[in-house]
């Protein structure tokens, strides 16, 4: 890893605001900074107080190429831990670029995707976990995930892993000890405390595994395909169940609101829609191309919602097309929970309600039953049946571990650390039980030692960086 | 204008990216964001000096919302000339949304779009073309542009007008003192002086108004209209006119690469690419749909590209459709500067060529000539004839006054100003050729010196000053 070269990028969305910041690390950050400012008062920047700030003229020889804002932050008290510059200037494209291009020019180099956050890493600022939990607090749409990446950015998961490994690492010491005393026969290390110790590490690792699957939800969101015909309101339904959050989000104005269009989050949990063609029975070429690119969707979903006119179903023939469409998808993807929810409740009487109801439990229970069917009925016009609907999704996954605050696992690479340090641990125990002698045992202790320091970083090599980084934004 | 409230707004551009900045600006900003602020060290936010740079954790109450770096600006040493506060924040979407939230509920509203540039302009930080400059800059995506949005931001319009302003204002007071001393029959103002002036400001004015063609063009690009059958090499030819650029752009990444795509910048002058179907021979009804859509592209074009394929025109046949189309172009739109460009010329020798020319010459001198139709020889493959191309883009456009310095008028509202002044003056003119009394004169001079008070902000309205800010981002 190259620490003395200074390294700039655009640290703020791309695209044009009133503002954007360029971000300038390393050691020559503030000299190249200077070279480009132009005080009013004339005052040299490289002589200005750490973390303060300075308006000026941002140019190149004659050239000035904007007003702007310039802070500075000298030695370790900046985000990489390197003497920091911070332009804020005003946010055109072009003008980025040109700042951009004269730093280069003046001996900075384009910063890697995650660069800054790495020299924050190799500064010691903070530890792998963090440093990953960076990413994703940038990329946290919802209060779950936000809230997680907080807390692990904050230390809480770095902190639950030290523990275990500090005291593993004890034990480890003792054990190594009995090594250099081998001829001796004596042990340092009291078996039945190290039983003790292996089963709490067990139990840990067990329930950080286990967080996973929530965590893995609450990190990428649950995707929900919907099928339904035409006409059978679709968008309607999507419409009432992101309405109240459309609110809020239009509310803050300069927020991009196109991304979250088709996502909804319940309970700080983020589901995605993903809109299908629905099926129709057909012997056309056409449709069934259709009919493949629906069920290619369905694959995707973790759920998914059927969809269905109230209104129409309560004739016999619709009703029975109805029940052969769902059959199909029920026979196609028996491990798929589904949700089928009749819409346009307000154009049936109550009589049809509850004739339609026992049918459609009928079909659903003679359907293959691995996995839940429900069956809801609601008006997305009128807006009933909205909260229950909404209460029916969420009821598909687990959120104890969220309420209780525990600490949650996002990272696939910290789920694989995770299994494998279980899987070194269990070695150690069977070892105890089979009184292995201490030297093969400690090899194994060194490797769940090894496992853990994978986690927070201690144990790292440049590709695993390289790996991590990469997936950052340019910036950060 | 009420600005004893504080307003909250999102500065940098939407969307997710490594930092987000949000300003909150008015007479509680600091109280405000002390509210929100915990320092680890217990600092208290009121109290830090102006310009300096605090390392916190946003809070609402025990929630931590973010960790986040605060500046601090105080009294008018701040960009709205207000109380400031920066919240450097990571930029996520959901933190940005939180953050901006929470400071509503502590008791800032949303700023409206420009709010923050207005209350620097009511606060007497810049005068209303310079505000408006703020908004060019931000708009600026090529040199030309960000060189007249700075030199105006700096003042060098308002510098030009107000000069004028002063100058008339001096014969307006010795004028209507004239008034004053009715009776007396004495002239202050020395009559000949006064010609000059108005000379002088006459030909300022005119030369202001004209720049205003070439500052349209700098500001909106040119559009060139492009039309040619499929596989006469229209892509091939973009993509070789855009080739420099492309590549200087994805040299910095963050960027956004799309909204160029289809722009090309050549000497500062931004030329917009318009891709039609272009128009064959045809009783097709689906087909003259096409020739509709592509006449309604040339028709929002100033320039018009008429692209063919060097290879296949030497076929007599293939030559005189070629100029059959190009006739009905030539003749629905005389008025149209039209390039004739002729691609491949790889695929044809050096006889062809000639024959080609002399063909292409006759049926450019028989059609309707109000208009210039020059035509070029290349291969857009092979790289051959592009710099003629751009040469010959640039010569349709007066790029004297770019090169000069000079001010350049960009904006519709100083235009219609200039316009609305230079006829007063001619009237103020008129007056002294037929001696018209010093009352009546004074009138057309206090209307002369209105409308240059219109372009920097001496004299505005509120629904002036609302149509104006209502064009800025929200956040500057």
């Amino acid at each position: 890893m190259i620490l003395h070269d200074t390294i700039v990028a655009l640290a703020t969305p791309p695209g044009a605001g009133a503002i954007a910041v360029i971000r300038l690390s390393g050691p020559d950050a503030i000299a190249i900074g200077a070279s480009v400012f132009r005080s009013p008062k004339g005052k040299d920047l490289a002589k200005q107080k750490s973390h303060t700030l300075h308006l000026g003229q941002i140019a190149d020889g004659d050239k000035i190429l904007d007003e702007a804002l310039v802070s500075i932050f000298k030695g370790t008290n900046s985000y990489s831990g390197e003497n920091t510059v911070e332009i804020s200037c005003h946010g055109s494209v072009y003008i980025q670029q040109q700042i951009i291009q004269l730093l280069l020019r003046k001996g900075a180099r384009m910063a890697n995707a995650g660069e800054f956050t790495l020299r924050a890493f190799l500064n010691g600022k903070l530890d792998l976990s963090q440093a990953e939990a960076v990413a994703d607090l940038i990329a946290s749409d919802n209060e779950a995930a936000h809230k997680i990446a907080m807390q692990q950015m904050r230390g809480g998961f770095s902190g639950e892993i030290a523990k275990l490994r500090g005291e593993l690492l004890n034990f480890a010491s003792l054990i190594e000890l009995e090594l250099d005393f081998a001829e001796e026969d004596v042990e340092f290390a009291d078996r039945s405390q190290f039983r003790d110790l292996l089963g709490r590490i067990e139990f840990v690792l067990k329930r950080l595994i286990d967080s996973f699957s929530v965590g893995n939800v609450i990190k990428n969101g649950i995707p929900v395909a919907i099928v339904g015909e035409p006409n059978t309101g679709k968008s309607t339904l999507l419409n009432a169940l992101l309405n109240e959050e459309r609110a809020i989000v239009s509310d803050i104005a300069g927020t991009t609101r196109d991304t979250i269009e088709d996502e909804l989050v319940i309970d700080g949990i983020a589901f995605r829609f993903i809109d299908t063609a629905g099926i129709r029975h057909t012997e056309d070429v056409v449709e069934s191309i259709g009919i493949k690119k629906t069920f290619e969707k369905i694959d995707l979903a973790q759920l998914v919602i059927y969809l269905a006119d109230g209104g129409s179903l309560t004739a016999d023939e619709k009703f029975a097309s109805f029940a052969t469409e769902f059959g199909k998808i029920k026979n196609r993807f028996p491990l798929k929970p589904i949700i089928i929810v009749i819409n346009k409740s307000d154009k049936i009487d109550q009589a049809e309600k509850e004739l339609l109801t026992e049918h459609i439990q009928t079909v659903s229970a003679n359907a293959d039953n691995r996995q839940p069917t429900t069956f809801l009925l609601l008006s997305a016009k009128e807006k009933t049946g909205i909260d229950e609907l909404k209460a029916k999704l969420i009821s598909f996954v687990n959120t104890g571990a969220l309420r209780s605050g525990e600490t949650i696992v996002t990272n696939t690479r910290h789920y694989d650390a995770l299994l494998k340090a279980l899987e070194e641990i269990a070695k150690v125990r069977y070892g105890l039980q089979t009184n292995l002698p201490s030297d093969l045992m400690a090899i194994d202790i060194r490797q769940a030692l090894y496992h853990f320091g994978e986690i927070t970083g201690q144990v790292s090599s440049d590709e695993l960086l390289g790996n991590i980084f990469a997936n950052f934004c340019i910036g950060k």
